[in-house]
């Protein structure tokens, strides 16, 4: 028996998440099996998507829900050697007995100058979700205006330096003054605290005066329906996210945004990265080269 | 010189249009020159575009915006014979001197059965809003299940006879039981009136209980946020109009759309029926001839 560590999702939300919506529950493992490995974790993620996740896909008493990095420690399955690492969705636990369905080995010559951690963030979920937000909805092109928001976090940091690697002009907003020092260490063209500009209107307008092409949003609410004003005729957005939403007791209200979708032809489109699921290991080894590329440049 | 009788927005709306936001304006028009000519409104048109456009278009003094069918009463330019019909954009006005720029001819093959005032309808720009919405931007295909608003309006209804013709189900929504009778009469497979049913969300269940693939969106508001939800994964989504928001002083204001449009993927794209302008001369036709073939049979 192999003890596990796991935290549990108490009782749902109501708003911002307390400590003690979770509780800690240890576990006793069986020995794997025929087939099965047993492996540890390394790194969690802790993702925007599990708030709204966690109300409609999580009953209390489930194990949070989450990806982690994890090395296998026991293996009777040779597709999972022990010492080799995979990405699975194990949720918030220390210890995993798993046939490993749905567990990713981790690229077999992912560069040992590269933080494992990555395979959560830029080499993992996040980069594939800034990847296929770009290419596959926003099909963005050399020469077009970018508009991302939450800029600094784990796809919106990547959104900007993957436009900027396409050729497009990158205007990033974040939440404080040293997220936005971090943008522009990043290379993009155009970055603000969007709590410190007088006005997001005029904030925009500064940074792109003929408009955005395209907008790829991750936050919601408010900025939305200032963003939607500022975009060009053809305007694409692509709905990644909308943090400023999740914690929300009451939905938070707006103006509608038909208006400027109709008077500006806009195409705004929803997306999950399971939609792109196939394409998975040839778009972590692009991000992969990406990432090398810039290191040794 | 010949008299014309012109309507003169007098000031901007506010909130519902008031008769005395208007002035009949007596106009002397010159006589034609070379390449003019001289036409006589037979039908004005009303459209719903007229309420937000006027906002941003339009300047108090202006004739009021708006298409006619017109007669060619006198005429210096041979591509438009007296006698000949065509379809312009002269406003609110009862003659028009023109040198012919923007003018349609109306079909020179117009059947004597066809009342002209539908080349202001379903054989003109509404007609041409449905065809598009559903084939350029839904890209409705057979089996689908298409949710139309106003459906008893020029449009919608449009909408919903074209979309049987490609094999969909197709559920309306009206204002009145009388609409809701002519729906049925135009074939639609559901009908009902959003005002007396108890509950907006059932009626959509209830006549789709699996969803909708597809919603030509033209009243925006309230109704947009509830059929949003009963969307099907990867749902689309035309937006065409918006003609509960138009008269507000205020913008109404609703839940943001971000969570549906992210968990389903749904892709939401506003248009102008302009966009496929090169089109219309073929897609009148079809409209036409569609129009034949369902009074012949």
């Amino acid at each position: 028996m192999v003890p596990a560590k796991t935290w549990i999702l108490k009782q749902h939300f109501e708003g911002f998440p307390k400590d003690n919506d979770f509780e800690l529950k240890l576990e006793q493992l069986p020995e794997p099996e025929d087939g099965e490995v047993l492996v540890e974790a390394v790194f969690l993620s802790v993702d925007p998507y599990m708030r709204p996740f966690s109300s409609v896909r999580m009953q209390p008493g489930d194990v949070m829900i989450g990806t982690q990095v994890a090395k296998v420690i026991q293996s009777k399955n040779p597709a999972f050697p022990e010492g080799s690492h995979v990405v699975g969705r194990c949720g918030w636990r220390t210890h995993t007995v798993s046939d490993g369905t749905g567990f990713i080995r981790v690229l077999s010559d992912w560069p040992q100058a590269v933080p494992l951690s990555l395979a959560l963030g830029g080499i993992g979920m996040p980069g594939l979700t800034a990847l296929y937000g770009l290419e596959e909805v926003l099909a963005i092109k050399p020469g077009e205006t970018l508009l991302v928001n939450a800029a600094a976090g784990a796809v919106g940091s990547v959104v900007g330096q993957i436009a900027k690697l396409k050729g497009c002009k990158v205007v990033g907003s974040a939440g404080s003054d040293a997220k936005v020092a971090y943008l522009k260490e990043l290379g993009f063209d155009y970055a603000f605290n969007y709590k410190t500009v007088p006005s997001l209107e005029e904030a925009l307008k500064q940074a792109s005066p003929e408009g955005y092409e395209c907008y790829f949003e991750n936050v919601g609410g408010h900025f939305s329906s200032v963003a939607l004003s500022q975009m060009k005729q053809f305007g694409r957005i692509a709905v990644c996210g909308g943090i400023s939403l999740y914690n929300d007791k009451e939905p938070q209200t707006g103006p509608y945004p038909h208006l400027p979708m109709i008077f500006k032809e806009l195409r705004m489109e929803g997306f999950l990265v399971g939609r792109w699921e196939h394409k998975n290991e040839e778009s972590l080894r692009r991000l992969l080269t990406w990432l090398q590329e810039a290191s040794s440049s």
